[in-house]
Order: C-alpha cells, then sequence, then structure tokens
C-alpha cells in the first residue's frame, strides 16, 4: 500500500478503508511507517477527522497490535474507569474499593504519564509499602480474592498507540477527538475491561475545554466500546476547580481516606458516586443507576468501601494503619496559607495553573525522569462562589522546600479570580452518555 | 523556538512570524528539526495556507540557506525563465537563443528532477558532444561572450528548498500554493536571476488542474519576486495538449531546430514568443511587450535565433550542424503510427498520460537512477479539435524496444478521447499577471 495515497485520500477529506487503517496501525507499530508520513497523516487526520467506523477500525488495530491481557479467569465482569484527568481528580481510590465492596470485579492497568500532578499509581505509592508491580497471574489472584486490584502495565499493550501519542505530542496533533477517542479505548480493551466507565472532564483544567467537544469525545468513545461489544457509559464532568479539596499525591489518599470514613464529602464523592453506580451497572451488579447509588451510598455509610481500600494496600504491600489513621501517611515539612488578596467572590480558577502550582511543589513531574515528592501539594480552602474577605487563606500549600513557597503562592493568588458580583456556578455534571443517547 | 508550538499556530489558522518561519527553514536546512515536525507544519499550511509575507519570508529564507550565484560580473540584467512543467514544453531551446539574440543575457541553471519526460538539460544532452557541465567561472564567461548559457546546478542551491521538496513528495504536501510558489521563486533567486518571467501551465498535464489555482500560483510568485525587488512576470499557460507536437528529448530540439529555421510554428511559438517578449521586457531590452514581440519575430525571421543556438551548443561542446540538419540527432531505430479508433473530433486529451507514454518508451525517468534514451518519444500528428477518420494517425511513436509498442499505443490511444460533436478549444493564453495586476 502506498502510505503516500492514503495521506493524500485523507487530505481530501475521504473515509479510508479498514485495510488503509491497518496499514496505518501496523506501520506505526512496527516502524515500517517513517515518521513523517505517520504525522502527515495524524495532521490531516486533525482537519478532517474520521467517522465512526474508522475510528473503531483504528481502535481495534491498536488493541491488537500488542498484547491482550486475559482476565476470563476471574468471574463476571471486570469493570474498568477511566478519567480523561483533571486536578485533584481522586475518584479512582474512592470508587474502586466501593464497587469492589459492592460485588463488582475492578481489575485496573494503570499508566503513569506525565500531568500537573501524579496519577492514581504515584498516589498508591505515596503509602508506605504500597506497590504497583504485580506478575499478571498474582494480579488476576488478587481481583480473585479481594475483588479489585490496582497496578502498573506489566504487559506491552497497544505498541500502535504508544507510537503514535509520542508522534502526536511533538508534531501538534494530539486533540483530535477520534485520535483520543481511539488512544484511549484501545487501551482499555487492551488491559481486558469487560465493561468501561468514562469519565470525560471538561473546563479550565481539562483536556477538552468546551462542553461540545467534551461531550462529542464521549460519544466517540460509547459508539467504539459499543462496536466493540462492551457495555459502556460515559459523564461529562465539569473541571472548572479541582475535583476535591486535596492535590498531591499522600494528600490525595488522605481525602479519599476521609470521604470512605464519612468525615468528608463534596464534589469528589459525589462524582465518585455517579461514576461508581455506573460500574455497577456496567458490570451487571445493580439494575439501574439507582439502584447503583443506593448500594454505593450503603458500602460507604457501613465503612465496607474503607475496609476495601484497607484489603487492596495490605494486598499490595502497604500499610493499612493508613485507613484508621491518616499520620501514617507521608507529612511535608511546611505548611503556607495563601491569602486572599482582597474581599470578594471566587469567581473564576484556572484548574491547570492550580495544578502546575502543585507540580512545582513536586507533586508532578515535568519530565518522566523526575521523582515526585508523596508528601507536597497543596490543600484548597474555598470553592467557586464561595465569599471571601481579605487575607482569608484560599489554599493551603504544603511544601518541603521552603525556598519554593512564594513562587507557588504567586502562583496560586493568579489562578484564582476574586470578583464583587457573584458569579453563576458551572455544573458539576454535564451530560451522561451511553448506547441509547446524550442526556443533558 | 519550540516547533510544536509553531505547528500549533499554524493549525489554527494563525500568521508566523519571520522568526518562526526562519526557525523552520533554517531548521529543515540544517537537520536540526525532525522530519516528522516539518511534514505535521508542511500539511497544517496545505490547509491554512500562508500569506504574502510568510511566502516571502519562507522564500527569502530558502535562497539564503545556500550558496546564491553571483552575476554580477555579467553586464546588464540576467532574465530567467521558469516553466512549472508541461508535456512537449520546449520553449527554453526556442527562447533562450531568440532572446539571447536580441541583446538579453540568459544564464539559466536548470535542474534536473524526475517527470514524464526529460527536462532541458536532457534535451540538451541529447545533441552529440554536448556538455551541461561547466564551472562558474566559465558559465559567466559564456554568458558574457555569446549572451546565454543553459547548464546544472554547479552549487548546492537552496538545501531547505531541497529538504522539504524531498519530503513534501512523500508526505502528500505537494499541493499547496506557498509551498510551491517560495519552492520556484528561492530557486531562481539562488540562480542569480536579475528579472524572472514565469510560465504557469495550466490543464490535464499541469501540476496546476484549475485556472484559479493557476492564476493564484502566478499571482503569488510575481509578488515574492516584486517583494524581493526583481522585475517579474507570469503567463497562464495550456496544457490542455502537448505545447509542440514532439515529445521526448531529441525530438523536442529537433522541433525547436524547425521552429528556430523558419519551418515549424503553433502553439510552441506562440508560447515562446509571449514569454521571450516578456523577457525582453523584464531584462530592459524592449520598451513594452509589443516591442519585445516584434524583435523576438525579427530574430526568428533573420536566422539569428537558430545561429544564437548553434553557438551556445558550441560552447557547451556540442555538435552545432544539428542546426543545419537535424539528422546529426540521435534517431530510433522504429516508428509506428498510432491511428485513430473511429472517426470524429479530437475532444480532449489527458496529456499526463501521453507523457507517461513517452516515458514508458524510455524518454523520462521513473526513478533518479534511471538512463533515458535521447532518441525516442512521439510526435502528435493530431491537435484538438482536428477531425480525424478511423485509421488515421493520431501519433508516431519513435522506439528502439520493439516490445515496448503495443504498450505505449494502448495508453496513447487511451489518452486521445474522440467524440462525434466538435469540441470548444481550450484557451492557449488563459491569464497575465504582472505587479500591475491580473489580465484575463
Amino acid at each position: 500500500m502506498n502510505m503516500v495515497d492514503v495521506i493524500l485520500k485523507k487530505k481530501a477529506g475521504k473515509t479510508l478503508s479498514t485495510e488503509e487503517i491497518r496499514a496505518f496501525a501496523r506501520g506505526a507499530a512496527d516502524g515500517s511507517i517513517p515518521d513523517y508520513q505517520l504525522s502527515a497523516l495524524l495532521m490531516a487526520i486533525c482537519f478532517q477527522g474520521m467517522d465512526a467506523r474508522e475510528t473503531t477500525d483504528l481502535t481495534m488495530e491498536m488493541m491488537h497490535s500488542g498484547g491482550v491481557v486475559d482476565l476470563s479467569a476471574i468471574d463476571g465482569v471486570c469493570v474498568d474507569k477511566h478519567s480523561t484527568g483533571g486536578v485533584g481528580d481522586t475518584t479512582t481510590l474512592v470508587l474502586v474499593p466501593l464497587a469492589a465492596a459492592c460485588g463488582a470485579k475492578v481489575a485496573k492497568l494503570s499508566g503513569r504519564g506525565l500531568g500537573h500532578t501524579g496519577g492514581t499509581l504515584d498516589k498508591l505509592e505515596s503509602i508506605p509499602g504500597c506497590s504497583i508491580e504485580k506478575s499478571q497471574e498474582a494480579f488476576i489472584e488478587q481481583v480473585k480474592s479481594i475483588g479489585c486490584a490496582v497496578i502498573g502495565q506489566t504487559h506491552d499493550l497497544c505498541p500502535a498507540d504508544k507510537a503514535l501519542y509520542a508522534l502526536r505530542d511533538v508534531t501538534g496533533t494530539v486533540d483530535s477527538i477520534p485520535l483520543i477517542a481511539s488512544s484511549i479505548v484501545s487501551k482499555k480493551l487492551a488491559s481486558g475491561a469487560g465493561a468501561i466507565v468514562l469519565d470525560v472532564k471538561t473546563g479550565s483544567g481539562a483536556l477538552m475545554h468546551t462542553v461540545e467537544d467534551s461531550i462529542a469525545l464521549a460519544k466517540a468513545m460509547v459508539d467504539i466500546g459499543t462496536h466493540a461489544g462492551r457495555p459502556i457509559l460515559a459523564l461529562v464532568t465539569g473541571m472548572d476547580q479541582p475535583l476535591g479539596t486535596h492535590v498531591g499525591n499522600a494528600l490525595e489518599v488522605r481525602e479519599a481516606i476521609d470521604i470512605l470514613a464519612g468525615r468528608a464529602g463534596g464534589d469528589l464523592l459525589t462524582v465518585s458516586l455517579e461514576l461508581g453506580s455506573r460500574m455497577l451497572v456496567a458490570a451487571g451488579v445493580a439494575k439501574d443507576i439507582a439502584d447503583g447509588k443506593a448500594r454505593m451510598r450503603a458500602a460507604l455509610d457501613s465503612g465496607a468501601g474503607l475496609a476495601k481500600l484497607r484489603e487492596m494496600i495490605e494486598a499490595q504491600g502497604g500499610d493499612g494503619r493508613v485507613c484508621e489513621d491518616v499520620d501514617y501517611l507521608p507529612h511535608a515539612a511546611y505548611r503556607l496559607d495563601v491569602p486572599a488578596p482582597c474581599a470578594g467572590y471566587v469567581a473564576r480558577m484556572d484548574t491547570t495553573a492550580i495544578g502546575y502550582c502543585a507540580q512545582g511543589l513536586g507533586a508532578g513531574r515535568r519530565q518522566k525522569s523526575d521523582v515526585i515528592d508523596p508528601a507536597v501539594g497543596l490543600v484548597m480552602r474555598v470553592r467557586l462562589g464561595d465569599c471571601v474577605e481579605a487575607g482569608q487563606p484560599l489554599a493551603t500549600l504544603y511544601l518541603n522546600r521552603r525556598e519554593l513557597a512564594n513562587d507557588a503562592a504567586a502562583k496560586l493568588t493568579r489562578a484564582i479570580e476574586i470578583s464583587e458580583e457573584k458569579p453563576e456556578l458551572p455544573p458539576l455534571i454535564y451530560a451522561a452518555v451511553s448506547p441509547e443517547g446524550i442526556v443533558r
């Protein structure tokens, strides 16, 4: 197949055949198509898009470009959740134990990735002794015995996606809905997910900045999953402020424990229950979302969720006592309140900038080789719409290197807009997308 | 400078700064920008275009990316002509000697390139003994003494263009007006041209298939030349059939000699006079186009043009007797008439396919390493609008390998459409573009 003809076809806005998509994905995986042709095609796709059939074809080809995890030894449907990523988003550590406590099987393979703050793997590793490395057999054993496990990818999953993703990052071709959708879903399918729940973030701290693009991405992914024969549900949720109050690895574990212990709540709990109830439905554990929500709530109230988190931490070698006493988590040496520069309403937050503020303290990686400091980060002391006095704390920084304080405080202050007028509050849940349609 | 930001800027339809264009061109020339980023940017330019300032900036950067030929030792303005390439287009061999006979200085550096048929260098090399290799000093000496020279590029001109052109060819990013315009004009400026005349072909045998695109390309090039301070004029001419009747290297030399000797005429002569008169104007030799045309015609009628061609051939080591007796040119072993399959009017020609028919006989290169057979090719026996009887020859093939005859005849027959209705004839000159505007 002549790749120039494929590029010209997509450039002209035509639909690529299954064979052409296959050649593209295989050539990306085995390196037989030069990067300069791949990037030209990726850019043409950014401009011309791909239809549902093309996107599904690309997803399936990327899924099968490497190993596919076989979870068939586990009874029942293994359900996975994926979030497109936000700040203060600890839903995984809240909903995985709750869903497992309700009887769902959650076998979760996470990636590490770069970002303003650490990923779920980094958060788990902030718990003393907790490991995210397991053989595939031990991983499956853990899910069979306690119902859940969250570990790092053991297999070389989706090499085609890996190659294309790396290239997209350096060629300005990240923001294409079919490319994002196929990348996410191919990895979920290759990790063996039997059912999938997606959390597509929208707003100032999200990959997708507009609600319409976020809904389109959710719909594209639900379409692929449905074509692939997997139960799949998606929510579009707000990322106009950090979802939880805590941003940073051990700090986010602490918040998850506080929520599972019934000491905290808020938007993080609300979104966790919305997503978790859909996981129960997708896994066939609950009959509908209301039923799922009632089960999740019961597991929360009874303490079964917290007990399950402790089981999981201990099964992965960690110190389960953190679930009883969060002081077993690592502590930062210094705390610093960042005061409001003036009185008024908290009108807007640049959520990404808040994430980078935490990254600057050591909570996230700028480069792959950076080492994360598990203890540092920040705790938000205000939410959108709050009325503050001048000097009242907007957030508390947790840091180990005092010399970073001024810069971080300045960044945080700039990221929060205080206005005289009471702002309209953005919704927390924008839309629910299922194979049946979109509910706003 | 972060190249991803530059790609994203162009992708979003914004205008790149002079510094950004400079970084792009220099990075292409010195290899410091990876090909995958260059090709992503080229594809974004194909979709979003470039304005006149960006296109001029790119041209100047490509021109200065390598050596620039210094023709200042030659008195007067050296004028160059460039054609975007067609089939049976031997204008260079007709107008260079005529313009030089009228007193213009023509110092022409030609490239070889791939194509359905050979380039001007290949045509010159079909003349026994004629060389297209000269030192720069000898090249300048020849122009000073006889007024014209056509040789191969001696310098490493426009390495940025060379890198980008090679990449465009394999990434489906050839058809962008600003990229084509900057590529052509940068090479002309680097070859030292003091004044430029352009022949933009349009139609079935041309790079540009629509008249509007051809005019836009001509205008883009005239704008760049004007910004660069060079007198520049362009014509948009038809390529809906081979311009001359002869297609193939020695065959085209023969036609040029026949024209200069007054034995032939037709569209090739008409276009040569139109272009040549503009060369005389651009070089400051003629006061206007009518004056230029009268001078060209006089040089033709007096035989001064043919005498100048002989001088040039001899100055380049060739056998000047070909100008008196074309039988000194190489001959093909076989001739074969291709008959019309039915009676009717010659309604349409696929000119590119006719070019590839000649290539198949050995007149052009499929790959850089192919060796051209100077003697082979074809002579068209009909023009658009002609009325033919069934069996009447459409063309005569000239070949050295008899086994190629059937395939070539079939290709040629398919390339010519015969219809019962008399067709409307396409114009020969579509538009004239000058810094003052476009005249259709």
